[in-house]
């Protein structure tokens, strides 16, 4: 259930209410409350200090069209999306920063086409310990070097707790990445900012899961969040990972947050990325994230599935055209 | 590896040198022997029959790029798809046939629309014995008598090898369910006709063993398969299934044959049809099947996910647009 | 609901009833009739003629417990299990039968230790065309004979309907395999025979679904129906399959069928089959199928996950501590 | 590859070696060396600075049988497990320490069955914000009074990096939680105590996956690292998670590494626990996790998993049955 407060209630008195009522409690224009969803009517206590009480069926509130009928706006810098826009924005960059060549190359590429988001990972979750695992904090500062001269946001990922502070000073966009969904050390740090945050979808993570971590960010008082789906494991390993467009349409259907489509890691492989982003961009969604590289074959990491710029490029125009078909416009 | 014969090579030797290297053999304009994909040479005595050897990394073999490099055409009686057509054909009807009725309005709907194809099952494999199982002959007849009063094509479902016969002989398109994908008997009677085979895929089928099931047809003698993602099973449980647009597009980059998608099944919601329908478009495939019903609410089987017309209507204008944006025609 | 009927009903009557129930029935001693789950109470009608009546929650309606309480025991020739008997009955054999001397060779194992039912496929079925299928109608004959010479049951596989009337003549156990979980055709076949059927799971198959394929046999009039988990598909590929003993569990808790399982096609690979064999006995349940080879190496399918005689007889013997240690008997 | 350096290398120039290979390096007894596992074979300067040298296959290396062909022994206080003790540690107690009258009442029943290792969730990884999160720092201290008092050795997971220090100082076996696994913070600070780290695996996470993160323990100098598998996530909703037994007949075969089994987790259902339990005894693992809780129905997490101490009690009596009849002993 959630609650909207009077303006007259005070910090202190809403304070008392939520230890009472096991609640989070939180300030976005005026205080917020929410308690587990299995309290599905406001007592006479609660009453008294309500302005409007909004019934959830699950611990989806706050990220829910039960709660807001609309999908929320947010603003990334130069564009918005969600909210009536009907904008789908582009971002692209490689999946890690290499060298200030790489990502000027890549920065350069986004003025040229328009794209406003540069993305690439300074800390990068690997698997094994016996991989390239990111330039970490030379890279994040590589990354604001790009924003300061090319006039771009920067979204990179926050791989753990450790170094969360230091990329939501940096970046423009928080990435939280597939692998660091449930961190609650990272999800309490990014609902304490009001920058925009990027959660992308664990791999072995159902939609209900996906949707509740964004309410950890959201009850913490930041309504920036973005949902990203990138790909779900399954039985089928002829590609990386399964892109699971069904759970998008769900997640259209019953949230109140803008969705990022991530074809690259998806498939894993570049020659499927092109077919992919069209059908991302045709669902009528809010972004897609695609990975590019200068030069793919030398990349330090997912070497596979990165496109050169002349495919990008390529890609771009077309999603404009079917962006167009559907009434939305590529940002 | 596939060995075509020489034009000079009787039947009566093929049939001994298929015998001998225990392959399969079948008549295709020439006679043509697939041999285990274990067999990466042609031997001297092969080599003296054979016209043309292509050899396969898998027994993925008809059905591959290795052996043809471009698309198969099937025709589908007023269309074809396949090839260079740059066509993607609309199918759509009920889930079932369950009365004249009801099958007319379908066929109107077709008409009206320029759909050339209608689909409705008569044979229907349901999970429980309690519940609808289909119209079975009698559902035929009244597909047969829509095709000859309205001249569409209809397509329905063979569910198991009792009725196989039954169906190939009715239909103009036999489509071979997901739960029936692995049947040698229907696979087996299925190379044995002219007729396009719609092989829809197992939702627990990797799509190595998918394409190998289409060999079993093509093996047999008929060139006419076309491929049906129609959603696998996942852990994700919001939707009915996932829809596997990553392999889709596995199997444009890796096979020989048309696809066709299924975003009904898939998503087993009519909330998410058109969103994904229109995906389904953009990715540049070969048709996509649509289940519409003229009064979903109370249909026999699969009530949720079938579309009312108007929505069909909406729907399929905006296919038409999407398909454009990407230089393909709705057909 | 299942509704049994009182003596005095007679068999036109009944059918009466089930027509207008849209219900399934049967004799089994006294006339039962099946409707669709959805019905919760009889009315005045039904009652008049009702002995008993057994609602259920789901279509899971003659296997379960709301309708039996205990165990069903099913007589498998000299051994019977299930009930209150605490056997565990070992069925062993090779994947395929290949010829008499490798099939004798089982049977003589099967003698040596005490095993009473031997196991071999005849019609195998394949994932791809260019492979062994099994040896058919002599493979059948091949089984009778070691019947017939060794005393011993035998268990094989229908694969498709074309040939299922075939092998519920050879065959003392009828086994309906993975890929033919679903096939309407064979599933009515084998509820209008007596023979024991033992239903293998499918390995993209729910437990729900799994049971429901029984419902179709056991309400077609046959209620000796066995249950085999064999492995299901999941993102795990370093085994073939994986075997799922949380639904064995769910399985015994709320089905009142007995319970086989088979390690040797979940994990696929020999070195794992004995751990495996040991946890599935240790689980309380009705027999274990294990795969054996005179010489694996050279088996024409399925060579990697048979164990040779010394594994099994080695096996076997702990399989019969670990048996004891819980209060059951290999038998 | 795994190099153990010469004696006479100094660590300055070890650490110029691994810097010069993009090695690992760690001491345990002496210096050692892991390079990427691409690398193949050493040099002429590696052989310069080498004792011995381990090629691997992939980046399983530490972890691998190719490297130890034996199982590796890990000291838990009172008990050892692996190596060759044949043990089979039975470790119990509640989900998450709710008071201190619950996790005595705990501490008591270990005592009581001379179980020696109590277990206990202070900080929980719970997938909604809006439930119970853990007593955190309050609950550690609570595990370390019962230790004190009951000479127990308390085992506990870290949720996130934010607290990692606090739980590597408080408890005896440090648990990373399936949620965590790929968390590189804490990872990286499980290397650097000598403490033994209990790593579960995530959900959606492949037995490869699963291993290297063991690989960043191991490679940062902590050899005492215990596997632990808890149910994956499959199709299957009607238990919790899959049990993946054949993952765990793989990693006894192909890691270095001791086993335990947490099949209350697995199945999330009281019901199927002991059954689960045996079976996992019977597989010859190394321990056995079992949640247990005084009064399971008012349990603050996982309410529907726990047994209640009488049911323990039957449990680990039969558990040391089938322990015996393999040859193994519960400690």
């Amino acid at each position: 259930m959630i609650v909207h407060l009077k303006k007259s209630v005070s910090l202190e008195e809403a304070e008392k209410l939520a230890a009472k009522y096991k609640s989070a409690l939180f300030e976005n224009g005026s205080l917020v409350m929410v308690t587990p969803s299995k309290l599905k009517a406001a007592d006479e206590e609660l009453q008294k200090y309500a302005e409007q009480v909004f019934v959830t069926d699950t611990d989806i509130q706050l990220a829910g069209k039960q709660y807001l009928k609309t999908k929320r706006e947010v603003n990334l810098g130069k564009v918005a999306i969600g909210g009536n826009t009907n904008n789908c924005v582009a971002i692209t960059g490689p999946c890690s920063v290499e060298s200030e060549e790489q990502i000027e190359a890549a920065a350069k590429l986004c003025v040229e086409l328009g794209v406003t988001i540069l993305r690439a990972g300074a800390y990068k979750p690997r698997t094994s310990p016996y991989t390239f695992r990111g330039l970490g904090l030379e890279g994040l500062k590589l990354l604001a070097k790009m924003r300061d001269k090319y006039g771009l946001q920067v979204i990179t990922e926050v791989r753990d707790s450790t170094h969360a502070d230091e990329v939501i000073e940096y970046a423009d966009i928080i990435q939280i990445g597939a692998k660091s969904m449930y961190d609650h050390g990272i999800l309490n740090k990014c609902g304490k900012t009001k920058k925009p945050v990027l959660l992308k979808r664990g791999f072995g993570t159902t939609l209900q899961e996906f949707v509740q971590a964004a309410e950890f960010i959201l009850s913490g008082g930041n309504p920036n969040v973005i949902l990203c789906e990138r790909g779900i494991r399954t039985f089928e390993t002829k590609t990386r990972f399964t892109l699971d467009l069904c759970g998008a349409a769900w997640l259209k259907e019953y949230t109140n947050l803008p969705i990022i489509l991530d074809p690259s890691h998806a498939i894993g492989y570049a020659y499927g990325v092109p077919d992919l982003a069209r059908a991302c961009v045709a669902m009528g969604i809010d972004g897609v994230l695609i990975e590019t590289h200068p030069n793919p074959k030398v990349a330090l990491s997912d070497a596979d599935q990165q496109l050169n710029f002349d495919e990008y490029r390529a890609l771009h125009s077309s999603l404009k055209k079917v962006a167009d078909a559907i009434g939305y416009k590529i940002v």
